[in-house]
């Protein structure tokens, strides 16, 4: 049979994608060949011939979104932009090299057009539920009869590691449930990951499962060669509206390399230039230069981002009709997608009287609820314990995948990919994200907490529950070290409000930040609000650290730091030091990241240097409080793990009493 | 249809089981009745006629291990342990109270006859994926032809929310490969979690999904009220040898509440006193004195018990002429059962000569295979990165479920199973686990280890490439928190050797360790071995810090505190200072905790109080620090994310060079 020429074109643009990974990581001296040169062409079908995208604009609103959870295939997506885009052919030539826009794995900021940081496995696929369901939430919210401005679909390169992982399996369990039919999965089941075949650890039947879970689940049986297979499977996932699809597409990982093709050896590491020489050789490619785009396939590439440019016009028009006729919606839209909050939005917060009690997580939920009237793009959910972590918002339905309706997200017990879904609302752009569950289960979302840190992604993680003082539920359910484990992490602003009030503050702190996650850790027991006419404004949480309480007319002989719950025993310290005629200072020190970066003056007119005796109590571990406390202080925390009893008999067991803060004090001050 | 005598006697038991957990968490006020009054007649009816258990002797070896995954139902099974085993009822009475044997949650070792700590969702379901594969193993090992010394069952309890958990799909994708026939799990399909109905947001079908994994799937449609389909399933199950068994009980929660049966409410709160009653009346309970147990009941359930006693019998007769058969066999055996040690164990590992360059994977790599070979009882294996890790057992086959032959596990790409089904093997006893993954990846396992800290299991956590040296992988892939954030989690050890011999002392001290876990954390990259002729005796590592180089014939000015790769800066840093006239001490400090551990003499021969001109480097973040470097030291560390490119150009773009030590040692030592 004659090769068309329309298919030899076709064959030659994947095979540049082919080369341009071999000479890329050839260059390098490392990365990951075998998953380009085997989901090439599904990649390219997808790319030609559906993906709607601008090469002019890659951040275009109303794009396509398509995610490379593979990531350690980076060079697949490299090259995708190189030939359809605008990444230029020197970002190629310095693929893993430090200052280059093509780093190892892909990452968001880094390199136009990359949706998603990926490279953690199971991350990108649990991403793009989040940017499926922002579409979703968005094109509810603001298309029109006659205006659909937010009209577009999303797509994943998932690999057999991504669906070994437990977190693609709660995020595609969450996706078939909520029926995100405009989400597909291209499934590249080459049958090799790193250690060798899949047999050795993977041999459940993947569509079955996803069937089993609700998705449309199709089979390309010839992933290598047959693009019509691959092509009418992605038009019948489009025409899928109710449910997602995932696409399993049979590959040889490593394809065309007569040494290494079909095993791991292609999988990690570069070719070598002689099997490079071969694979070219087998793939038909003559090119001797490397980085070599041949100018026909150039051309042909061209035109898939021509029609791209054309819908980008066309939907331009659409919404500038659309803007003319709903301005107070575009307006919205507009802030909303630049992640700007509207004049006054903290203007109509709650407040609490002193003296009233209330736990922080009651607190939260009340300025949360707040918030979410003035700010409608806010959009988020919790892990099975809305009841617990108080964070639903009242007068709102249930989100729902297929019309985008409601804005309580039921991400049912999947932390992990709660975590992850927030980051691809996130990375998606237009909606405000955020998630709740217990303190402790911050470590199953970890990863996703970690990838939202480096992505500077502004998603609110609320964790309640933030002690020892859960109470009965014991250890398992008590967090110690995860304050800890927090503020160790680079890019995260980790906040824990002592009252009611600071509890407003922090939430104004968290949504105020444009670019940093914020874990807003919230107590699970009652707590006394604070009386500002007597105590330092709670204004200070800003600044991470102030000054909650002086002696009168003196100058403090101890400073008594502490966070959350445990500020009212400082407090409560304060005045047995008082009646033992120590003057002590409290200071409440909800954020550590907020006052490092404070200057020093300020700094130090909190903790001043001359002031050694300093007792720091927080109901968690030490580990870190040397930071502040100095090498002559005391710092009363667990280093232990917790307990099931009633919280208070805890607290008095485990020492957080008054009286064991003051001895401390007391202790120090030399008496 | 009149109702048998034997089948009163079983609604009665199962009636008793109810009842307690009414009253108990009445009289606690708080705890989960929901799951207890719904999974009671599957508890039983298991305990009851199928469960191997000798009540006089819960830690038999021999015995099936029943793990309750759905820990908040704890009532259940202390219930359980209540009717057929040896919790007295003070115990009962005392749920939930300070130093009760009957925590909020199960935890292992507070409880006589709890397999596993569970609560956090999902763990005790990969737990018992764990407890099962040691069975195998040790079966594999032990057992010869007419001597079944290790024949026994795996069940454990699941819940929505457990299977929800995306640990649970790894552990159940991975059990269904192993084809681990004497797995059981009892799904209590009650459709409702702690936010409402299930159908919130889990509406898959479970059991086409289990069976897409190769799980034996059955069906109890009356889960509340058949007890001859939950026994008949049983024993279907009990008969499936070559595949898991899932058994998806339809139950009503808080069945017989007439307020509250099939709803949240009954889920996670006590049912109130006049509801209490309510349920009572309903159910046709009619003892007023809680904590009731019938007389008939117990001599009914009794007769369980008396069945497991008979069994041991003559499982000890049997191990007796098992054991004259084979007495070197058993000899292992009880060494292994132990957590002992066999004398001599640690004299034959590999040594390294002075000079070498090895990366500590490479060197832990050759350890593991040394202690393999003379430990047989050493059981592990790695998330797909053995070829990275290095922690395959040279000339030992892949672990086969059904068999238990082989001893490299291929966990798949499952961190977090992997790491919870290495605390089932801890629980099982017989098999010392170890995994094997990327340092970065920690973070998915985080709550395994966890568990593993709190339970004091030995299990060995090896972690390679640990710090931004991975390279070109970039950010995603290169620690920076993960030391810090280990090292806050109580009862863990962390080791990071500085060099292949450090390594072997590490290995030691691990696998020395009975009963808490150890993080060995080892470089990518090579490392020269160090030279122990001019150098401190890598004995020092079980202290946690030693000197490893202090100045010839005069007192040292300023102390470098390193550990892993960085020890390798500091003494090139030395030598700098050396030549600039500064007389420098190396501290190597492999592991905080050790080191903390030690008497206050031992310290401060290490850190003299006096020098505090202390420069600490390791390549991680600096949070915790200043416990060791003091208020007059400088951390030289990594307080953000790394980036691709080559280690060596990464490494000193990011500050990691032996001129940037020597600079601030100089500057403390005011020079």
């Amino acid at each position: 049979m004659a090769v068309s020429a329309a298919a030899a074109l076709d064959l030659a643009a994947i095979n540049t994608l082919r080369a341009l990974a071999i000479d890329a990581i050839e260059n390098a001296g490392s990365g990951h060949p075998g998953l380009p040169l085997g989901a090439a062409p599904m990649a390219y079908v997808l790319w030609h011939r559906h993906l709607k995208f601008d090469p002019a604009q890659p951040d275009w609103y109303d794009r396509d979104r398509f995610v490379l959870s593979a990531g350690h295939g980076s060079m697949l997506l490299y090259g995708l932009l190189h030939l359809f885009g605008s990444l230029p052919r020197e970002e190629i030539e310095r693929f893993r090299q430090w200052g280059s826009r093509t780093p190892g794995h892909p990452e968001r900021g880094v390199t136009p057009g990359v949706e998603a940081t990926t490279g953690p496995l199971g991350q990108g696929a649990a991403n793009s539920v989040g940017l499926a369901m922002a579409e979703r939430f968005l094109a509810h919210r603001y298309n029109r009869p006659g205006h659909a401005i937010v009209d577009h679909r999303t797509y994943a390169l998932v690999s057999d590691g991504d669906l070994m992982e437990g977190i693609a399996s709660e995020a595609a369990s969450l996706a078939g449930h909520l029926g995100l039919g405009r989400l597909t999965w291209l499934y590249d089941a080459n049958d090799v990951s790193l250690d060798g075949p899949t047999s050795l650890a993977f041999t459940e039947d993947v569509g079955r499962r996803y069937e089993a879970c609700g998705w449309h689940v199709q089979r390309v049986e010839d992933g290598n060669t047959d693009l019509p297979a691959i092509d009418a499977a992605l038009a019948e996932a489009r025409a899928e509206e109710a449910r997602p699809s995932l696409i399993v597409v049979r590959t040889t990982i490593g394809y065309g390399s007569p040494g290494k093709a079909g095993t791991a050896a292609s999988h990690g590491a570069p070719l070598g230039a002689a099997e490079a020489v071969r694979t070219k050789a087998e793939l038909g490619w003559e090119h001797e230069r490397p980085f070599h785009v041949p100018n026909e396939v150039r051309a042909h590439c061209r035109s898939a981002g021509a029609r791209g440019a054309r819908a980008r016009a066309e939907w331009e028009a659409r919404l500038a009709r659309w803007a003319a006729a709903h301005p107070a919606l575009d307006a919205e839209r507009r802030l909303a997608a630049g992640g700007t909050l509207p004049r006054g939005w903290d203007e109509e917060l709650p407040a609490f009287a002193a003296g009233a009690k209330l736990a922080t997580r009651e607190a939260g939920g009340k300025v949360l609820n707040a918030l979410a009237e003035r700010l409608p793009w806010i959009l988020g959910g919790d892990a099975d314990l809305s009841g617990s972590t108080k964070t639903a918002i009242a007068g709102a339905s249930d989100f729902d995948g297929r019309t985008g309706q409601g804005r309580n997200v039921h991400f049912g017990v999947r932390e992990h990919a709660m975590g992850a879904i927030a980051n691809g609302l996130a990375y998606h752009g237009g909606v405000r994200p955020y998630t709740a569950t217990f303190f402790v289960f911050a470590d199953y979302m970890r990863p996703a907490i970690r990838l939202a840190a480096m992505n500077h992604l502004p998603v609110v993680f609320v964790f309640t529950h933030d002690s020892i003082a859960v109470g009965e539920d014991g250890p398992t359910h008590q967090p110690i070290e995860h304050l800890a484990s927090l503020r160790a992490m680079p890019g995260l602003l980790v906040l824990r409000p002592a009252d009611a009030t600071e509890t407003v503050e922090a939430w104004k702190v968290a949504l105020a930040e444009r670019a940093r996650p914020t874990a807003l850790v919230l107590s699970r027991q009652g707590l006394p609000v604070l009386d500002r006419g007597t105590l330092g404004s709670a204004a200070g949480v800003r600044r991470g650290a102030y000054v909650l309480a002086d002696p009168p007319g003196e100058a403090p002989a101890v400073v008594l730091i502490a966070t959350g719950a445990e500020v009212h025993l400082a407090l409560a310290a304060r005045a047995l030091l008082a009646a033992r005629g120590v003057a002590a200072r409290v200071v409440s020190m909800p954020s550590w990241e907020l006052f490092a970066a404070q200057d020093a003056p300020y700094r130090e007119s909190v903790l001043p240097p001359a002031l050694s005796a300093r007792v720091a109590v927080e109901a968690g571990t030490t580990f870190g409080w040397e930071r502040w406390a100095g090498e002559r202080g005391v710092v009363l925390g667990l280093d232990r793990f917790g307990a099931s009893a009633p919280a208070a008999v805890l607290l008095r067991e485990l020492g957080f009493t008054a009286e064991r803060v003051a001895e401390a004090a007391l202790a120090l001050a030399g008496r």
